[in-house]
């Protein structure tokens, strides 16, 4: 029996373990928190990302290497690579790891992007934001998630601030000047791609964040068929560059018919959590069977489906399951603030089934200001104010 | 986090396991084989059925218990109900257990069935053969699991052979006589009862069976508006009866329009697995939905669904997984001769495209004969000759 071993175990590891298991294989997960919530599905190495000892043992474990967390110590990665398969490879991983050559990328593939530039100085960061206007975004070049690592500078006064906040960063992990772009939504393609280079993408997925955190996700988007394809092109173009084994996703901000490319990530994503319910094959059986080497699974989705982040406290389960589009996850972690703790999928076969079955559960939990740009975006067709 | 108790570490187990956990609930698995496949993906506790003190440690593990298997000795499972919650009720699992007693229990509710006798003696063998025909199938009251324990007749020369192989059964586990009914197909009914006594079916599954083992399901069945809704009123009829918390299984006999009852299972049920991939919501996390109290979820088929078996050993999954419809579910388990090991779940919008991926999935595996009544019932509108 194949066993697959995973670095990272939260709860991206514990839905690739739950829904990948049919596939007749087992797991490893390794983290470095014994209480990590995939070592409840499957058994639990604790150790250092960059614990050698550590990851030799779990390297003789399994028979081949994924990832659930993309921050992985590329020097860490290369290291397993001399050992067993490890996918996506870490030279892949090693560009998504890092927002410049990430972004200098898309540029090279001839995919838009908001303006960016490498900053190295107080000094450099000044021209830079007079030149691509306020507000605008420093980030640290790695590790950033979910909103951390970042400053947003709102006007010529927060200049210093910004870089108190984060130039100590600048000769360490490296900075990043991002120019804002108004947009009307934001969207994602979510998209597979096989040893044998089989490519394959779901449905355009639109995503609404709240304080830079994922808040929820519809599927399909309703954008334009030239907009899904354009979109997806692009997902290809990286996907190819990069010789990518696994799933990923690529984030892009619409502004009117034209695209702008955000960022992408190296693994299954907060965005694809619909397709658990919501798509003939889900993300994380698809990831599992790409790094295997199998056939990948449809990606056709199944009506209208809608994901609910659940973040710092799992909310009552009820309201949710007495749905008949209502499906649960809940990753079984301990409560804490900004923690993603689970989510629900909302799965139907109309647009209007769903909206109604939104404002039901977003009634219910207090939680109306979440379900509404996503009713809004299914009554109006999907074209949602900024 | 709630703890749910499995008696059995079988596949049953091991699919509960996986559909269920995103509830946000721990499983404990107790099964007297150490290699039990559910240990794979929960913590296994290895003991025998009768160990008072391991049910004992068990019981103590885990807030409510479940079964993945039937004949768990009813004297522990009324013990541990001293102990913690556990549904179905021992008293629900003391009829089921028993061939007379759930057949006893059809006729008291007057759900139609085919000819039946308690068997004490050898004389009373001959008589009642006589009374009903041959050929006709002599079993063991208890224990019997996929045609063990069973002994069909032929002739009237069979009776003493009959009574040879399975008369010394009659002062131990008891025996029974059972009509032979000519049928035109075999159906199941697959259920599920609240708590709080909600009750909810799945649509009828179509079966076929080889040497007595289920090869195919087929849902929703195509029989009549009318067949499908007296098959489910049945299995209410015998829910409510039995104050039964769970999923379980009726299987039933068609001869014409009419439905005769062959047995049930209290537990989630071969029949109903093609429910992890073509019902809103599966058999699996309905029946722990059921036994934690929460709401139950929606029973709809999407689309139609073909389940086909694995016995023995494990096929190539390549011609399943390269089916935009295919599902494969790889138990884990070590080949052996007649063992269940896996099954495939294809589903698909039509029945033409289902007729059409079942035509060659069986084509690339040589196993025609397996899907040929699958496709012939999606092709005739669900009505196989005998």
């Amino acid at each position: 029996m194949i066993t697959v071993g995973i670095l990272g175990g939260g709860q991206l590891a514990r839905m690739m373990v739950l829904e990948a298991a049919p596939l007749g294989i087992r797991f490893v997960v390794f983290d470095p928190a014994a209480d990590a919530c995939a070592g409840q599905v499957a058994p639990l190495q604790v150790g250092a990302f960059d614990d050698l000892a550590a990851l030799e043992e779990f390297a003789s474990r399994v028979d081949v290497v994924t990832f659930d967390f993309e921050n992985v110590p590329a020097a860490s990665a290369r290291w397993l690579a001399e050992r067993k398969p490890v996918f996506p490879s870490p030279a892949a991983l090693a560009v998504a790891q890092d927002r410049l050559s990430e972004k200098t990328l898309f540029q090279e593939l001839g995919i838009p992007l908001p303006p960016f530039a490498d900053i190295g100085s107080r000094e450099q960061l000044a021209a830079k934001v007079a030149e691509f206007g306020l507000p605008c975004i420093l980030k640290t070049r790695r590790l950033g998630y979910d909103g951390k690592g970042q400053f947003r500078l709102r006007s010529e006064a927060d200049i210093d601030a910004a870089w108190q906040a984060l130039g100590a960063q600048a000769d360490k992990t490296g900075l990043i000047l991002e120019g804002f772009v108004a947009f009307d939504r934001e969207v994602s393609v979510v998209a597979v791609r096989g040893r044998d280079g089989e490519f394959r993408a779901w449905p355009l997925t639109g995503n609404w964040h709240v304080d830079g955190v994922l808040s929820a996700s519809l599927a399909p988007a309703t954008v334009s068929a030239a907009q899904q394809q354009t979109a997806i092109s692009y997902a290809r173009r990286v996907a190819e560059r990069l010789d990518y084994v696994g799933v990923f996703a690529l984030e892009l901000f619409c502004r009117g018919e034209e695209l702008l490319a955000n960022e992408m990530a190296p693994r299954v994503h907060n965005s694809g959590h619909w397709t658990s319910d919501g798509a003939e094959t889900s993300q994380f059986q698809n990831h599992v069977r790409a790094v295997l080497g199998l056939p990948l699974g449809d990606t056709r989705v199944l009506g209208h489906a809608c994901m609910l982040n659940w973040i710092g406290q799992m909310p009552d389960p009820a309201p949710v399951l007495a749905e008949p589009a209502g499906h649960w996850h809940d990753y079984g972690k301990q409560p804490r603030d900004g923690r993603k703790v689970g989510h629900a999928n909302l799965r139907e076969d109309s647009t209007a089934a769903l909206a109604g079955a939104l404002e039901r559960v977003g009634a219910a939990l207090g939680r109306q200001a979440q379900v509404a740009p996503v009713v809004q975006s299914l009554r109006d067709g999907g074209v949602t104010p900024a």
